[in-house]
């Protein structure tokens, strides 16, 4: 294994340590393991919180900022992070108007946000929680009941944080991001497979020429494997798959990401959202925005997600509010 | 090989389809393989264009907007683009204050871009050059006499077009250019080669547990082979080559990038950083900005470069200039 890493032990505090030190508008606490907004919290507001296992960046600490996300807890590299951490902060982040914790759906994450969540309010935090369930490739997986919660939690995260910054109640920012998951599907294709640290060799074994069809960001399994297509066939079908479970028709807006699994160059997912756009409009679904880049990555994983969410006015008007962070900024 | 894309002929104009429809603020022109701002020259301003070879994406065309680029030039994958091309983008941006191209410094690039100089020239345009030579790694390389240009690139862009956008002269736009570079050094570690779509195979064999130290953004050979070493060894090496090419000593500021080749996870580029941040803060340099993340890629390369440009108040005035490209954004 080759990394640009110390020890596998220490690649989470040493990354957190540059993170700090790259971005001095965070506040990251490397003793908790919790990246906070510097300057505090935001009395009045509800504090959107995000976590999860570490390998998926920029998600979900390069998503903390004003405009996004209060608190993120990075766990270690594809492990859930704990319950005392998460309880740390949403303390550290409670700004007196309640906590909303962004959940992807895995077995692990669930259960340590839920128990933190039952710690937060027995400390007289109100904590309201959205999963995120939006890959359409197969019920139940690896680490998961139900569908696994992938790139649709950009846009929870967006909008959640967009309407947090406005002064909303907690229920109103819980509202807004289960409506953004249920209008988000996604399904992801892996050309290559990820190598954890503490592993040290890849996750899957995937033979020359091979792809696995429906890959979770872990890893996981999806639907088959299937040899190397040509982008345009390979696109069209994931295009079919995520829209065949997702009521969108003509007329319809979407929002659109192109999302890097980690070791995909820019070019080709380029290339994945020129053929995206082509098979929507063929369909007559208007692309309104769109993120084309690496936003959730599984480590050095080779391949591409398609998230969908369909637009509507109120969602759009949150996607477009002003966000700084340091993965997404807009003014 | 596994790629996301149509066929190896194709990747390019297949990749700018895709760049059109992701970013409407962008004008591509798919004959002529140019990307500009959408509206036409800005009249009275300097035009500043770039351009090289494909496969090092976000540079050139992800930089394309108000504070940084008037155009840029995508060859085909690691190849220069033609005289055309550049002729080109210099009759198309060129709002009748001249033209400053930023040529990395690339045989081939260099000898293009100057032919297209002396054509724009014969049709009235004033041009000026600026060359890019910041990597200290070889004199002379596989594709290049002198130095190669690599990260820097990306800060010759952003103060050229800073202070273009203010209305200086071609001649002032290139001084300053030339003054950024001269502030640059930069030196890049391979710990994977990259696979160039019409090769179909990668560019490099890199033993298991061996990396390329001083590797050029096409796979060029760099100093030697090593095994790989934990991070805070390996980045030492890197920072103190950089520095002794480079006379930054206790109380300069510096502007720093951490750069990944294409496939190298963000958690290893901020493990990186904090390494980087440690041994110039043992030298008691202070970087006052920086940048982590994917600018300057080798397709999927995996490995990372380390830029370091001498801050001056200048230089960083127009540094944090606001810019709205697809790769950079600032208000």
């Amino acid at each position: 294994m080759k990394k640009l890493i110390n020890s596998p032990d220490t690649v989470l505090v040493d990354a957190l340590t540059g993170l700090a030190a790259a971005h001095p508008e965070l506040a990251v606490d490397l003793e908790a393991r919790v990246v906070l907004r510097a300057g505090g919290p935001q009395p009045g507001k509800v504090a959107v919180i995000s976590g999860g296992g570490s390998g998926h960046e920029p998600l979900h600490v390069g998503f903390v900022g004003p405009g996004m996300l209060s608190a993120a807890c990075p766990g270690e590299v594809f492990t859930s992070p704990v319950p005392d951490q998460l309880l740390a902060a949403a303390r550290a982040a409670h700004g007196g108007a309640g906590v909303v914790f962004v959940v992807k759906n895995y077995t692990g994450d669930v259960l340590n946000f839920e128990i933190a969540g039952e710690l937060a309010a027995e400390q007289g935090i109100e904590v309201r929680t959205v999963l995120v369930n939006d890959d359409v490739a197969v019920e139940d997986s690896t680490y998961t009941a139900g569908r696994r919660g992938t790139g649709a939690t950009v846009v929870v995260e967006k909008v959640t944080g967009a309407l947090a910054e406005r002064g909303a109640s907690a229920a109103e920012v819980a509202s807004i991001g289960e409506r953004a998951n249920a209008a988000s599907r996604s399904f992801a294709v892996a050309l290559g497979a990820a190598t954890v640290p503490a592993a040290g060799k890849p996750g899957f074994d995937l033979p020359a020429d091979m792809i696995e069809v429906g890959v979770g960001i872990h890893g996981e399994p999806g639907r088959r494997r299937e040899p190397i297509r040509p982008a345009h066939e390979l696109v069209a079908e994931v295009v079919d798959t995520v829209l065949a479970d997702h009521p969108l028709t003509t007329g319809d807006q979407a929002i659109v990401l192109v999302n890097g699994m980690g070791a995909t160059p820019l070019i080709e997912l380029y290339v994945v959202y020129g053929e995206v756009a082509a098979r929507l409009a063929e369909r007559g679904i208007r692309i309104v925005r769109n993120l084309v880049g690496n936003f959730v990555t599984s480590l050095d994983m080779a391949g591409f997600s398609l998230t969908v969410t369909k637009a509507d006015p109120e969602l759009l008007e949150l996607w477009d509010a002003p966000v700084s962070t340091p993965a997404l900024h807009r003014p």
